[in-house]
């Protein structure tokens, strides 16, 4: 009899994006002449710019050419992308790299959900509170918690709190803890950490230990120069740290996608007899065997990010979209809410009015301004009392968003 | 301390391809002037067609358009490829499904390894000896076997051989088993499975509330009419199958990257207490949580597969490759050797000669006719004394490959 793995059954049935997507179906159906903005789900609305296009162009023409057509690729990624990473995104912050360290995938959605499968069970996982479920729900499902309780925690899970008290940035755990997430620019909070407070969680995880999954997604948001974009500006954290990247925000690929994860060779993992094994080659082997190689096209498309046009055009859209995130701080400060983020990643994590609760102010918002925001309750319990907006948008919709919400 | 999953200790380091590309580079490296026929890796060498490569285009300048402009999709992939999906591959023969049924993917080879996660721990395995190697060793990741003996059989698992003497097709097994992996046409054997043959399995499971994952990668290359393409068109299989299809080898997809897989709603599995758990919500819970939808583009490009003009044009690819198959298979047979498969699929299974194990006559083919196969060993024990030759490459070199054979 073929068994189930009953882990699934311990997960919420409800995502939150799902039932975002309920209410403001029956909202729409209720109201079919309402012009409802969106400023919930993360998703980019920009169009690809155009050196991107154009080499996206050119590798569906390699394609069609016998002798420069593309089949399996090395299940990694392309060296030419690769070596474009490499020198962009770390030698220029004085962080080196070996080619083997580089994993090219299909996203960072898919990476920091798989990467836990190449860790024992009998981990201790810590997370932020509030946290992107995606960290949760694949640690749910391979097994590492046990039930969910009524405020909507696993057994087992480390939550670290995450609160206007310590700007978002989580203290050291008084327990030990052997895997950590951390999300810097921070999904949902749009917080960032110093180097100061990244230098904490890594002497921890050398400490103890221990290893960091840092996800770096929204890094090319940082406008502060104080700000490290990688973890691995922090010494030491070659021995600690697993980085995910992704081109979803960074450039428009949330339909595109690319994205890779950094394993240093460096980083180990034991077994339960105390033995160091080497994490790079085992990350290796998950990848190329569960994995097989991101789509050419998509591959090209992102190399194309790295070049000086493309750099420009890129740039240009982040402008754009830290330009709404700006205005949505402002005006809302300007009315008196108490607003976070959004200097340094393109979400703004807002305070409810009137001491209402997430999903409360969202059917309020909804409602009353005709706007969809993400509840913070979805992404744990010290999310309650908060929701996110995100800074994706059509500056237009953004601004009238706001001047609805301004007269309410 | 961070503990590693130590299944992935019990692997075999030396995957199959990469021991191939290390003896192929090393005779290369000795031998600079030898122009070395492939015939090794399923890849398919023709580029994508015109009505492919059209859609791509269109699709990248939907991307440039913030009208058209495609963010996320759906994870489970876009209607207009699902629907052309059910209406070509499924209703056209006889099989109606649901377009929540299927779940477009960016790989065969992802899908076939992911899928095991969402079943228990304790299900007993069966695969066929030989065998795509992804299915065995996705499971020794998960830990449902042990360690691997001198044979290298993994403990744990029932292994089915598959012989000249049962055409390749299994026998059921003596023991209970509760997760069949079957591919059929096969790889590596080029075998095909009739009615009567899968009939038998799908009765079996019926009976055993078994589960088969069903591999129909190769469904294409049948050219026998009275060959199912679906195991759906066995009466009672949506009870207790699923089926993995793939557009790598039916439309030349294996950089472009785009699959499916079908998880009928009537399926179930159990939990221990002996509770029946559809499986179709399930596997959605893990798509949508562990995968982020395949590439627009890749969408996009599968859809034109499905045109009148798309469907001509792949047609003429697949009968290149056929007839790739044909001359192998005749050229062979007539010089004296075993020869199998070929027929409804684009391997030939070829029984060494001079009782070579396969690496040897690997050696000796790649040494005196400069010719790359795949060691039959490479896919399991009852794979040994045999090599697969793939039909994928340029009829010019396939000539030439034949023809240097012939000469030994």
């Amino acid at each position: 009899m073929i068994k189930i793995n009953e882990n699934y059954l311990k997960l919420q049935s409800g995502y939150l994006f799902p039932e975002i997507g309920r209410r403001v179906k029956a909202f729409a159906n209720n109201h079919p002449n309402a012009h409802i903005i969106r400023l919930g789900i993360g998703d980019v609305t920009e169009p690809l710019p155009p050196a991107i296009i154009e080499a996206m162009h050119k590798a569906v023409d390699q394609m069609a050419n016998k002798k420069e057509f593309k089949g399996y690729g090395p299940e990694q990624g392309y060296d030419f992308l690769i070596n474009a990473i490499i020198a962009n995104d770390y030698n220029s912050r004085g962080v080196s790299l070996e080619n083997t360290e580089v994993f090219v995938s299909d996203g960072a959605k898919c990476d920091t959900g798989n990467f836990q499968e190449i860790l024992g069970l009998n981990n201790i996982i810590a997370v932020t509170d509030p946290v992107y479920p995606v960290y949760v729900d694949t640690n749910v499902m391979a097994g590492r918690t046990r039930k969910i309780n009524k405020k909507g925690r696993f057994g087992g899970i480390v939550y670290m709190p995450c609160t206007p008290d310590n700007n978002f940035v989580p203290e050291l755990p008084t327990e030990k803890v052997d895997l950590i997430y951390l999300c810097y620019p921070n999904n949902p909070t749009g917080a960032v950490a110093t180097k100061e407070q990244l230098k904490k969680w890594v002497d921890y995880a050398r400490e103890n230990k221990s290893m960091i999954l840092f996800d770096a997604a929204y890094e090319t948001f940082i406008s502060d120069e104080t700000i490290p974009h990688s973890i691995y500006e922090i010494e030491g954290a070659k021995q600690v740290a697993v980085e995910f990247r992704s081109f979803s925000k960074t450039a428009g690929f949330t339909g595109v996608r690319c994205a890779f994860t950094v394993v240093p060779k460096e980083l180990k993992a034991w077994t339960k007899d105390g033995k160091a094994v080497d994490v790079n080659p085992i990350w290796n082997r998950r990848h190329c065997t569960k994995f097989n190689g991101a789509s050419y096209v998509s591959q090209a498309a992102a190399a194309a990010i790295y070049t000086e046009q493309g750099k420009q055009q890129v740039r240009k859209i982040i402008e754009l979209y830290m330009s709404n995130a700006s205005l949505i701080r402002r005006t809302l400060e300007q009315i008196g809410y108490e607003v976070y983020g959004g200097v340094n990643a393109p979400y703004v994590w807002l305070k409810t009015a009137k001491k209402m609760n997430s999903w409360k102010f969202f059917d309020y918002l909804l409602d009353k301004a005709n706007v969809v925001c993400t509840p913070g309750s979805g992404f744990g319990t010290a999310g309650e009392g908060f929701v996110r907006l995100s800074a994706f948008g059509d500056p237009a919709n953004v601004a009238e968003a706001m001047e609805r919400i301004k007269k309410l």
